[in-house]
């Protein structure tokens, strides 16, 4: 874990990140930063869904999106994560994609949810789809051709991520 | 459903997309497209995690940052998403976000483990925590600070996403 002190200013920087965003109308109010294993702040983001018409701009992802872009790698090992909120779902596997293990967050999933964001939905119909099977309409379809590059990947020189 | 006679052209584009940026070493043998409503393809993307230095560039979150930039809005209600794979955790979190309610897949998530993917490790993870607790350390603090901007917005004119 970095060194303690440096965490209050990266809520801080997370925290007037979301405020400012959030005050012109560009998204919710989530901010999130990353910091090296050093303990330097290489990236603060907020939510930028709206402006950017982008379901996938959340504060964390583009923390981890300038994180990666800051480093010239997808892979932030050793970093940790300050989000002002636990992350969704799709946050939550992005931090693990990235190979970052901490994270310091400020607000619950039920005090998003409070605030009219779904969060906790999304990880009711991971754990449990049957209690959401209206959500989503999955059908499996022309698996043998996609398994067929499946085996092209396998038999190849490649960089595991 | 659109016409299923669209769905083969979209997959085979997202085969071809995938097997193109997987010989270039650009990342994973992934590709996704968008239908809209009409059952017109607005974005075909693959996997481009190594490429980028991103470790959310997977294919899904790729199209639906694509489609969202085509019909200028993040709301991508009424379009179908066609990917190689079951969407990991983070894919399944960004496409329940963009109000996409339709997925046909090739691949199974047990087909991606098997090839050194760990996308069933994150849906076990988000399921049951206690199986893979060494994953993250996770700390909530500063709550009332993040909930303060909680209750900012709460009192705020907004747009819900």
């Amino acid at each position: 874990m970095p060194d303690s002190h440096l965490i209050p200013d990266a809520m801080r920087l997370a925290i007037e990140e979301a405020r400012r965003t959030m005050n012109a109308d560009q998204g919710g109010p989530f901010g999130a930063a990353v910091l090296d294993q050093n303990g330097s702040i290489i990236a603060v983001s907020s939510n930028t869904v709206l402006k950017d018409h982008d379901a996938t701009a959340h504060a964390e992802m583009n923390a981890i999106r300038k994180a990666g872009a800051v480093l010239g790698t997808h892979d932030l090992s050793g970093c940790t994560l300050v989000t002002t909120a636990y992350p969704c779902p799709m946050c939550l596997g992005a931090i693990i994609w990235s190979n970052i293990t901490k994270i310091i967050y400020g607000c619950r999933p039920d005090d998003a949810d409070a605030i009219g964001f779904r969060d906790d939905m999304i990880y009711t119909y991971i754990r449990h789809p049957e209690d959401h099977a209206s959500l989503l309409e999955t059908k499996e379809q022309y698996r043998d051709e996609c398994l067929s590059l499946f085996v092209e990947y396998d038999r190849k020189n490649k960089t595991i991520y």
